[in-house]
């Protein structure tokens, strides 16, 4: 007997790898009715089936264009005939806070998040594929905020597995084709006013055809690397902060490695009430030149109203008076 | 008096921040001809001027285009009229050691040593513009081989000095327009055989339409704390490796964060001769399967023969037997 064909292979080992690691319970996947979480679902169910695990489906209606409901009606009567159950269609209301994409986001999470508890899943699959990944570090690479901006999207957090991010996509779409699935593709996919699109559709495919073939693998591998670094960095930072009571010793910050320097700037000026959204690589900038570049200056003034200035051989941040 | 057009001031006031830390003595720019290395030289003449610092030019006839030796010498006659002393050409035999552009980067670089040696030059200043430094990260990270590939060129290296990496190169064109410069642009510039040229031309442009104007600088952002970042766990790894005799103990590697043990386990292949050319990512995760999903696997097979394997509690990496 032969087996599947390769790229099945591939998806479904994928899949194995990431429900032998799971403890006893009914897996969810996230299915939007697209070529790769339709390939997942499929994956899914094979191999939950053959480890005698019970595996469901949850599709999100985004509400979001007319026939949304239609769509999701479709993959929920897929998920039947693939053995997924439950399968359950949920509707969302899309707000606009922080962009569509962004609001679009955490009402699905939410979503999965209550679809899992209801189901009592142990975990949610997701189908981000290395692709996917590799359009999120130059998404990351063009806000330039440092090692975590290049992490890209991690394995596993908390109750959500994407065990298809060293898949390339082409892989999972092949797959889905060798299967035959019924695939509706999410018009928002081609809708060039999303960064995400954009990056897909023009930027990669170029970087692929200036850098070589690899690219993509090569972008998935730096999240993986820019992940570890930035946790490993922040973990140190964390249990070696010299702030107390808002202030630091100039001296304990200038023997101090840059990476951990940064870190704690950053952290003490959050500590004084900036928000994270406004504070960016400037201001730590203006804060390590008290240090680095000590000419007796005025104090640095920070997005919300924060200061940070240098007094008696201290580095001080004071939140913003009310 | 009105001052100097803002390109012109703002190349300017870059090499004053780099002159002013350096120790008293002569420097010397390296210039190609082209508008960047133009407007260091201008730049460098005036500031060393003011500061009545000694400021000499070196420029590399690499020989590899009919002419070179009269662009060369155009060089030298503008050093002259810019008040640059010494001015000298060099002339370098290019081998093809690791493709021309490394070949020419070697030679050159052993040059402008050569030559600042013989001036007792205390820094050689580069004129790599942020365009440079955002073009040097997105190679790296075609590489995918870690937050060290993202550290772009360094600020300071031994004695070179790159006063410009933080200026946008249309401010240092500007610049050189502003002083009406002569300039020579080098046709491999134009030479899409290269890897950095296509970078230049396609991907950067294209990169900053798709995700914003400021991607240039988000990649040069990236490259300084990748840089930090690659620095501190570098040398925190060097510190604590447990490797003693080739092998170090399971327990100690699963305890340690991803970021240190795969240092830890590069650096024991490394230690055992493979070469630090052919080790890749993947044999740093076929070392790293012996510690996290461990089924009694045999051997691990290194590039050049060596190999690592799990015995008695503890991962051993042994060289080849010749």
């Amino acid at each position: 007997m032969s087996g599947p064909p390769p790229a099945v292979a591939a998806v479904r080992v994928a899949v194995r790898r990431c429900l032998r690691g799971l403890p006893p319970g009914p897996v969810l996947v996230a299915c939007s009715g697209g070529a790769d979480s339709t390939a997942l679902a499929a994956a899914t169910a094979f191999e939950a089936r053959t480890a005698g695990r019970r595996a469901g489906l949850v599709t999100v209606d985004h509400g979001l264009h007319p026939g949304s409901a239609a769509v999701a009606a479709r993959v929920v009567a897929l998920a039947g005939s693939l053995g997924l159950d439950p399968a359950r269609a949920v509707r969302v209301a899309v707000g606009r806070t922080g962009g569509l994409e962004a609001a679009a986001r955490t009402a699905r999470y939410a979503a999965l998040e209550a679809a899992a508890a209801e189901a009592g899943a142990v975990a949610v699959l997701l189908a981000h594929t290395l692709d996917d990944q590799a359009e999120t570090v130059l998404l990351g690479l063009a806000r330039g905020s440092g090692t975590r901006s290049l992490a890209g999207m991690p394995a596993v957090r908390g109750l959500f597995h994407r065990p298809l991010l060293t898949v390339p996509r082409a892989t999972v779409r092949q797959a889905c084709a060798e299967e035959d699935l019924p695939v509706w593709e999410d018009p928002a996919n081609a809708d060039d006013r999303f960064a995400r699109v954009r990056v897909r559709r023009d930027v990669l495919p170029l970087l692929e055809s200036a850098l070589g073939p690899g690219t993509a693998a090569a972008l998935a591998r730096t999240a993986r690397a820019a992940r570890d670094d930035a946790d490993a960095l922040d973990a140190l930072a964390a249990g070696s902060d010299p702030f107390a009571d808002g202030s630091a010793a100039v001296d304990d910050l200038l023997a101090a490695p840059p990476a951990l320097r940064r870190r704690w700037l950053r952290a003490a000026a959050l500590a004084a009430g900036c928000s994270a959204s406004a504070l960016g690589a400037g201001h730590v900038d203006a804060l390590e030149a008290l240090l680095l570049d000590w000419r007796g200056q005025g104090p640095v003034h920070l997005p919300g109203g924060a200061e940070g200035l240098r007094r008696c051989g201290r580095l001080v941040l004071t939140p913003p008076l009310d």
